[in-house]
């Protein structure tokens, strides 16, 4: 049957996937993987070839995005093709051309959904989902620009709390630290004067999230510097209005200072 | 060991769970799981107890919100507890008070995360996920207010896509349908005039996300009514300002009229 199967990895090691998703690759004719949009810090290719008993071919960022992922479109038309993506397969944005290209050639597309990095966020965090406004990634110095201070600034505007995804190059092995993000936050700041990332700003750093050693602490923007978060990958949640409940779930899960009881709203 | 791991059975059916959701559930003690927070349509409690090996004892809303969880804290005191979730165990925001009582109680806690149907939302539509906004629950008419006005409003003033979850109670089976919850906000539109959701607004309507037969469609507000989305759980999309692969995906994937490309920005 000619399809293309999306299978989220979920996160971490081969052992995110779902029993839907390994089921769907053990009955593929071909299967396709990318390990570059997100790091999956324990994932090992052997063994998960191991579990689903195929033969996995990882895709480079080239074919996927120069190559407009013509190798897995090929395969498409030919048999069942899995493509197995980290986490949740369309939350970054690259493959969505892939699967519009898919049905324009009339392969028909299903998705079989992991679980996501950003749920894994602020569900570590116990903040309450609701209250999210934009996610938003900081760039690296490089390619950096105001959008993350524009968008924590219309967040919070509206008490409204934000994810940062730090950027990353995972083949590179190359990602920006939660300090790295803090500062240069703070550089814009000082340059903005909209008081909208102070030394004084609550916020939450998550080292790993959806690991089986995530590291979060949650303290003023002052003091996160000294902490020290460990393995890559990292975000950062700056909180805007707290509910009782929520400072409770920071202080628990998250090593924030009593202090933070006075930020209740 | 005395410890509670939240797992999150991800979506739909039993195979929902990830493959270390499994393990850590074959190798609990005491295992407890709810099943009213979101609808899984085609869970069934007998197939999953034959693939984790164990009894699951499913906990009612009495046990979880009016007595605090003690059956689940009086079990993690003696041995390794696990509680499965429906999606990702924390994004219904009812079980983060169990993990703070139980690590007050010196219990540790974990948690494996699960597919989410927020990102299983996103994911399906092809919106880019870093242009929504709040994401907000249209209650049923008995308990309604206008936050879902106010919140759809607030997000589109920043061009951002607002995602609506649709009102459920999953024991009495009772789910407010998308002709509903679009007529409620037609009605708030009438008394506050803010051409915020008017006939001609765009949106997405999205039945039993995460299952193996999803139903999606894009359409203006007043063709939407006449759409048959089959069975539950609903929700909506409102986009904000579109991109042309967004508007490509909603084409696509959700049957969007080509007069949507004329909502490029």
């Amino acid at each position: 049957m000619k399809e293309l199967v999306f299978v989220g990895l979920g996160l971490n090691d081969e052992k995110g996937v779902s029993l839907n998703g390994l089921e769907e690759t053990k009955t593929a004719d071909y299967v396709f993987m990318e390990l570059y949009t997100s790091l999956m810090p324990d994932f090992n290719r052997q063994r998960f070839e191991a579990l689903c008993g195929k033969q996995v071919h990882v895709v480079s960022r080239r074919e996927l995005e120069e190559e407009n992922g013509a190798i897995i479109l090929e395969a498409a038309k030919k048999g069942k093709t899995v493509f197995l993506v980290p986490g949740d397969p369309f939350i970054a944005t690259t493959h969505v051309t892939l699967r519009i290209d898919a049905e324009k050639l009339r392969v028909k597309t299903r998705i079989i959904h992991g679980a996501s990095i950003i749920s894994a966020i602020i569900s570590l965090s116990g903040l309450h989902n609701y209250k999210f406004g934009k996610t938003v990634t900081v760039p690296f110095p490089e390619n950096f620009s105001e959008t993350p201070y524009d968008v924590i600034a219309q967040n919070k505007k509206f008490g409204s709390h934000t994810l940062c995804l730090l950027d990353l190059k995972v083949v590179e092995k190359q990602f920006l630290s939660i300090n790295q993000a803090v500062a240069l936050l703070l550089e814009v700041e000082k340059k903005r004067k909209e008081d909208v990332i102070t030394p004084d700003t609550a916020a939450v750093g998550i080292a790993r999230a959806g690991s089986k050693r995530p590291t979060l602490k949650a303290d003023f923007v002052k003091n996160l510097g000294a902490f020290d978060f460990g393995e890559p990958p990292y975000s950062l949640i700056f909180p805007g209005e707290m509910h009782f409940m929520e400072v409770e779930a920071l202080i628990a899960f998250a090593g924030a200072p009593s202090d933070f009881r006075g930020l209740i709203r």
